[in-house]
């Protein structure tokens, strides 16, 4: 055994849902070797590294499903648009910019920074320059799903489509069969590519073996779009032309009919939901209770800071449990210990990555969160699930393991210098809100 | 000048919704005798305490509408639930059960510690035992607009009505005058009441010149039984019956039509919006956008721990924002601004307080709270006001100042025992866990 962790209570979001008093797990490498009680694992801890957990619950890093870490430096930049408005009259001339290669590097040191913070340790990620932000996430120790970003307009990392595809292959080559970083390229979305501009990221991604991620059906103008042009939904258009399939993540997937839930759950699609931005941008509310029933793979997610504007899971599993009861006049809708699974192996199974995490099973990659239990806001405590999803918070989070290394100890980072990062990020606020003022007087 | 304090970003609330860089609030006594930029208030600073505001937001200490503080000890206890059936299957058996004056003096710790560290100087409260509660805001320095309950049913501190209005009348006047605890009335609601018996509450208030508060027009069911009975709405029935007024703080007021909204604006009722709580149990969506275009006193709050299951009004704004946004499909509904508004002076109106508290004006009373910005979710920041809906939350509030009186400062409690309090906490998790075994049984 290289790792313990000792004591705690552990919950382990296996099939059984067990939840283990005085719990502990055994790491070898960066797999989990033994869960189970405290005192049966003990006498074979020998000379391992030690992580006390009493007084925590122990469960498995969290998983953002849908995310563009770099945008953190775009937090709160500009409020309360539609998504499209937003996006075309302020994120992307923003972006034009603003977003180079040292954007995108101490952006997604930003975004990354935060998440591990709170007890994320996988996330996928859309956005430019793709390539810089794995080697942050490699360098912060931290899981990613990172699909390098096509669009029909000129993005800040290339000019052409054909450019950005280039790009992505190369960007797949380099890291495919890394341990920790799956490669993948990200159409942005119907609205923003032509069909033969999707056809080809989708042909790419076959013949490299590897994911999709893209935005879909997320907002009324999107689905109205895509009747308008091929008289299908965003779905049964996505489908028409063959980019769905088992190797797809698909973020929102807000505004579906039944014969899309279908399609969804037939072609194997991961959905993410994003509560907050789709709240936020009045975008719509997702069919989750409906989709669960249905049995397609729910994730859970942030998405970017500048729609949201933080990268906090337990806001997401808090207001996705909240908004499908109200929503649907139900208080029995999505129950907490729900919401805990989104978060954890619904989200996994969303990105494909089920078979090596979202629980703490034996033979799963060792990433597991030490939540503290002692604040006022969490006591008393009556169900872990409940506390996790309705009381504990971000800030909680004590500990984190990645793969079997320590990222985050009692809330000290230790493979990122959090400092550096936040000083370079107040750099950027002065340099960013300087060039706003020209784009607020487009 | 007896506390200064220095620099910062003063976000005052006032009329003009000004915010000073660099600031400064200078305060006499339990009164704010000077709001302005740092540079001009220094040289009369003299030998006043200083609280240091560097890097921090300082702004009106925020209010909580409506609360049962003392149910922080049930926090998370019975989940899943509609208003109905979790009232009657779960809370009312469980207070019988549990709710003695020690219940209520332990949990009211709790639930003000948690208020307190996050933020929240004012709360409004409705519960058993009553000048417990008075005695506990009081010992820890905080501002409580408190009502003694009255249930037609036997409560756990009175057998009948007449006895719990007996026991009000000698709590206001015990309180009144009091500078920090305005006592009141708190008839239930209109369906846990008899016309008589809320008429005469009606009356002890107005006979004592005391406020108020009652949960009304929360949930459908309440809606049917209200038209059933008495051919109304629950707001046009407790008009009918007299009980409307401007010392009225009516919790919840989801369900209304616009003849209510008149109602409520003409009777100068303020109204009370609970957005975790009542998207957790299903009540419904508050029309908040109408009642403020319609001129309507409208604050925040955070309901009891029990259904919610937190005291955080940072959470409150953000998902009041969010929550208005999406259900009405419009992204500029409820801006931030007005969110904070919710939290500070619009919550000062609906309790009528608002010449005292709400705003860091002239006159105002010294509530004034710290918060934190360095945090990595809180960087960068462009807007104050995006930033405290959307990024900051409960945990980034350093310091707290209520009447003059320093109550924490960089989080540390000067009025509040806080490892007795969650020891207490636990003792009772304890206890009431073994009398639920019960109440599940029946």
């Amino acid at each position: 055994m290289d790792l313990f962790v000792r004591g705690g209570t552990v919950i382990t979001m296996d099939a059984e849902f067990r939840v283990i008093e005085d719990g502990g797990v055994a790491i070898e490498g960066d797999t989990i070797a033994a869960v189970g009680r405290r005192a049966d694992l003990e006498p074979k801890a020998g000379n391992a590294r030690r992580i006390e957990a009493g007084g925590t619950l122990v469960m498995p890093g969290m998983i953002n499903g849908h995310a563009h870490a770099a945008m953190s430096l775009f937090r709160g930049v500009a409020e309360d648009h539609s998504l499209n408005d937003w996006l075309e009259k302020y994120i992307f001339p923003a972006e034009a910019r603003n977003v180079t290669e040292d954007f995108v590097l101490w952006g997604t040191r930003l975004g990354v920074l935060e998440m591990l913070r709170g007890g994320i340790t996988t996330y996928a990620d859309m956005y430019y320059f793709e390539d810089i932000v794995a080697r942050v996430t490699k360098e912060a120790g931290m899981r990613g799903v990172l699909g390098q970003t096509i669009v029909d307009f000129p993005a800040p990392d290339h000019r052409t489509p054909a450019a950005a595809l280039a790009y992505a292959e190369k960007f797949i080559e380099r890291w495919r069969g890394d341990p920790l970083i799956t490669p993948g390229v990200a159409p942005h979305s119907m609205y923003t590519l032509s069909t033969e501009n999707l056809k080809a990221a989708a042909a790419l991604s076959r013949r490299m073996g590897a994911p999709i991620l893209i935005h879909a059906a997320e907002a009324p103008f999107e689905s109205e779009l895509s009747h308008k042009k091929h008289g299908l939904s965003p779905v049964a258009y996505l489908d028409s032309i063959g980019l769905l399939g088992p190797d797809v993540i698909a973020a929102h997937t807000v505004w579906l009919d039944e014969e899309d839930i279908a399609t969804l759950v037939r072609r194997g699609v991961g959905s993410i939901h994003n509560p907050s931005s789709n709240m936020k941008l009045a975008s719509g509310v997702m069919r989750v209770v409906d989709l669960l029933a249905a049995g397609q793979a729910v994730g859970l997610a942030t998405d970017s800071a500048a729609s949201n504007n933080n990268q906090d899971l337990f806001q997401e599993m808090n207001i996705a449990a909240k908004l499908q009861k109200v929503t649907r006049m139900d208080p029995r809708a999505l129950p907490a210990r729900q919401a805990v699974e989104m978060a954890t192996i619904g989200g996994a199974r969303a990105l494909h990555l089920d078979d090596q995490i979202g629980s703490l099973e034996v033979g799963k990659q060792a990433d597991i969160i030490l939540i503290g239990t002692a604040a006022t806001h969490a006591t008393p405590m009556y169900n872990v699930y409940s506390q996790l999803v309705y009381a504990l918070n971000a800030h909680d989070v004590r500990s984190v393991v990645i793969a079997g290394k320590v990222v985050m100890e009692d809330r000290v980072m230790s493979t990122m210098d959090k400092p550096g990062i936040l000083a370079k990020a107040h750099e950027y606020q002065r340099r960013i809100s300087a060039s706003l003022v020209e784009v607020r007087a487009i």
